[in-house]
């Protein structure tokens, strides 16, 4: 089969490898139906050492089961399925808790031994508890909003859930990459009244007052910061739901955030040690959360409303590519010339 | 009268100042009962620029009111007043959201202008919302007890809330100095069944264990991150409380969260950046929280079991001094030996 491999900073292709095939009873293979580029694609398209091998790519996919191991009971060939980008067995302690993405036997795509979903088929590992059967046609018009629900909507949910968001809370958004945009989506399903988003591509920020933002910042640094302020009576925000994951983007949310505040991060941080004493965080009470999100948590709560058209996520893939269009999918999203690339392989 | 003043590292001296008077209609005048030294106390006690003037000491005491501001009204002279070390108006947006320690018009005691309350008498601004009136004589054997309202039962308390803390949670505390000790009894009170003292004098623990703590681990580091994840099935604790302030404390509490956990800071940090990345913070989704406790807020709700008799937090005085053997109270503190050392002016 054909699969998206990166095998150096920059360097996307598209291999011909083997074929994936069933190696525990509890694996199931899926045909990709839809898979698309993630923000943090991005990170390895920037840094990645270069290797003879590459790493398999793509950690977002919805597709059609085809063959299930002898352990699975809950799927079956034919099943059209999401798969959250972490996969997990969903009866540990942590995934009872909803912390899948530290399931004791889980793991995630495109890394230790399972493929990627930018590719034609892929090996799920854990598949009972981790792929998610859904009630449409494989041409259905709402697989790419289905598809969010793989990463972007509920990690943008994410970082709203743990930032406590609820009608009495004012949000600041940092970033309007597709991240930013799901968590104002987000953000405005917990009952947000007040959501601002810093980001300064038009295109992006107008996605983002179409899925709830009532206020866009596209200064940054001091002067974006001084501006919320303003927006805010001078206090800052009470939630800052971080979709960046660089340093700046951090020193931004010590700038927005309101006392006893809380600063949710969902972008991968990009940096190890940063500021936390009394002047950045203590001093004020403010709370910093966030990490990869569980999204197999969410996928049945969010479900729903896109089933019924409620929200329209999959507004943030603006360009289609076939597989063989991958490495120029890449480019146009570190261009910033696409906001987020859906792949039909 | 006389006052406790610091005048650099190490040099804590009692001084003849002018008398406090009103200055503020809001203000009121106490006469201090009893006093204590703080753990913070000691940050300054080993790096305090020396200056001349010096700087007042003291922010935890219990009083007598003798005279009040014309606009103060629910306060008259001759009132047992418990001050929490941050006084505020208890009226403005911060303070209704029990965050009294960002009060609009608030500050903290022992700074900017207000005295310390290792003194004789002190100038309480904004009385109404920060003096809480006690109904007990002023020779009560439960002052000991409910001056630590004034600060390290409310700041037990804070890092326990904040966490979460409940009886579903493991608790690990990491220090035994009288805010750790709060902290477990803090713990205990939300219903953790299960909490470790990590701290190394064994009369503090022993303490700790009375309080509440099911497991005392003295050994520190990597050793001690070891013994508590032995101790929590290699998961780590839910909970982690850290009751110290140094760096060293902090990369214990990372070493010794649960994924999914809270590490919830009430010492003061003595650093600055800290590592709060993918392999620290995020990649587990690790919350971190805390900040100088609202200890206002939580007076009502630990009052009764005081009162009560339920509690006795007074027992981390091991130590009874007069203003003048407050500079020697420094000294046995400092020297770890002794805990909190209660001030008779």
């Amino acid at each position: 089969m054909r699969a998206t491999y990166m095998y150096g900073a920059g360097d996307v292709r598209i291999a011909d490898v083997g074929d994936p095939a069933l190696e525990q009873p509890t694996d199931a293979l899926v045909r990709v139906v839809l898979a698309c580029i993630c923000g943090s694609d991005l990170h390895p398209y920037h840094s990645l050492v270069a290797t003879p091998a590459g790493v398999p790519m793509g950690h977002e996919f919805i597709g059609v089961v085809e063959e299930v191991g002898g352990e699975v009971s809950t799927l079956r060939a034919g099943d059209l399925v999401i798969a959250p980008f972490a996969w997990s067995d969903g009866t540990c302690e942590f995934c009872r808790e909803g912390l899948h993405t530290s399931c004791r036997t889980g793991g995630f795509f495109a890394a230790g031994g399972v493929g990627g979903g930018q590719a034609e088929a892929i090996r799920v590992p854990q598949a009972d508890g981790t792929l998610v059967k859904v009630p449409v046609a494989e041409d259905s018009a709402l697989l790419p909003s289905l598809l969010t629900l793989s990463d972007v909507f509920g990690t943008g949910y994410h970082a709203a859930v743990r930032a406590g968001v609820n009608p009495r809370t004012t949000v600041t958004v940092i970033g309007d990459g597709a991240v930013g945009l799901m968590a104002v989506l987000s953000a405005r399903r917990l009952g947000a009244e007040r959501i601002i988003l810093m980001g300064r591509h038009k295109a992006r920020t107008d996605l983002g007052l179409e899925f709830g933002a009532t206020d866009v910042v596209a200064e940054r640094g001091e002067e974006g910061v001084a501006r919320v302020r303003e927006l805010t009576g001078g206090d800052g925000s009470h939630a800052v739901l971080e979709a960046v994951g660089y340093r700046a983007a951090y020193d931004q949310a010590l700038g927005v955030v309101r006392p006893g505040g809380v600063i949710s991060r969902v972008g991968v941080p990009q940096y190890a040690d940063a500021p936390i004493g009394f002047p950045s965080l203590f001093g004020r009470n403010i709370t910093l959360t966030g990490g990869p999100a569980p999204v197999r948590a969410y996928i049945e709560t969010l479900l729903p409303a896109v089933l019924d058209g409620e929200v329209e996520p999959g507004k943030v893939f603006d360009r289609t590519v076939s597989l063989e269009g991958v490495p120029a999918g890449y480019r146009a999203m570190d261009d910033r010339k696409v906001l987020k690339v859906l792949v039909r392989p």
